[in-house]
């Protein structure tokens, strides 16, 4: 994987595809995505179910992460995951910008804020990525 | 809403539903679900997404607080989701087991093992429930 | 309580100065604090104990919060504190800025950065505050 | 370090023995600790200081955990720390019981629970450590 538009190629039949997730940067930094509210990100009551939010960190942070990491043979695999959720969304689109907080040798750590069409700051994710070897083969 | 069945049919074409879901118990102390291991809760690599993990818990602790608290005119709102991963998972079932380790006039507690076919321990989620008057109407 | 130098003052014989805290300030949107390292915030390897991190958040996101709901009959109770430790620290000072994230009726959230006297960051944290009504009397 | 007696020496003048923490019993899948309730772990309001219960999983997450791996050349490492509060305790002693969830060859997770003297639930944390090889010399 060499590129954002790889990933989502890769993942044309998985999760980020299912739930309508955009990844749009990718930097060594900072990461932005994005979802459109649409029922299948909703919960019972009609807003943006939680999980929504944690997943969209999880992908934003995984796919930067393998992203910068696999050129030294590494692979980036999700260690923890906390979403607090500040204000209830319901429709329009959810944007996601990352910032990479840590680069450490064998964890990076993410916190992605999520806001929605007013920019409004809807929940927080931080998210911890443990650095491996890639297996061999 | 007074039974996990009605839960069921009301996100019928909700994130629960589009990701297969089901809610299997949810008693005011203990709570199980699973989901079916396909595409749709993948990440690229062919493992369950954490996102996956962290969204069964919040479905599990917000239908089942919901069940509990709405007798006296309360609503369930997640508030924050913890999860981390332990053991990839590529197949099979993925089942969960919450137990409510607390119960205040303003928060319930959660936690949410995740266990795979075999009966080890894949993913743990601490979850928090915010519970609030029902807006009238 | 009306400023920073009168919480100093209660805690003259409470965990925050028997562990050497300092609230430098206690505005709304940013609060700020350091700690000597000391003996007293060391764990047996000689380095900052995680702890000291977690608590020192705590001190700032309690008394900043407290300062400014106090005014309309209210308390703040910590709900959840969620630390990440980046890099060891085993001598200098530790300095923590807190920046509120969140201000609703019932929660605040701060997530407070922990950087030493190099200015690299060491841990971050997470505190969710409960807003309440005071206790009568 | 062969038991948790030579824990307790080595720690004589850092912010265990500070706050009073007593390690009980660090078994491999169990860690039992406790600490007595005077000023020195009290926030103003008079009631445990959210860090206390923070720092005294974190003393027993990682002093447990390096018992077991340092026979491999290897050191514990705190990686993250995530307490929610439950109940306020104002006198008494505070115990502590950790729960080994994950053993991976680079992470160990604990799960804490914080009771009472009446064996009331006050407070959870779960500890990820991260084990590492020891620095040579």
């Amino acid at each position: 994987m060499t590129e954002p538009s790889n990933m989502a190629e890769r993942s044309a039949s998985t999760m980020d595809s299912t739930l309508g997730f955009e990844l749009i940067e990718a930097g060594e930094e900072v990461a932005r995505g994005r979802f459109v509210v649409t029922d299948r990100v909703r919960q019972p009551m009609g807003i943006v179910h939680g999980g929504a939010y944690a997943a969209m960190a999880e992908s934003l942070a995984s796919a930067t992460t393998y992203l910068h990491v696999s050129g030294q043979g590494n692979i980036a695999v999700g260690q923890s995951n906390h979403t607090s959720f500040l204000r209830p969304v319901s429709s329009g689109t959810v944007h996601a910008e990352g910032r990479r907080r840590h680069r450490g040798r064998t964890t990076w750590v993410w916190e992605v804020d999520f806001t929605d069409d007013e920019g409004r700051l809807c929940a927080i994710t931080r998210v911890t990525m443990a650095v491996r070897p890639a297996p061999a083969g």
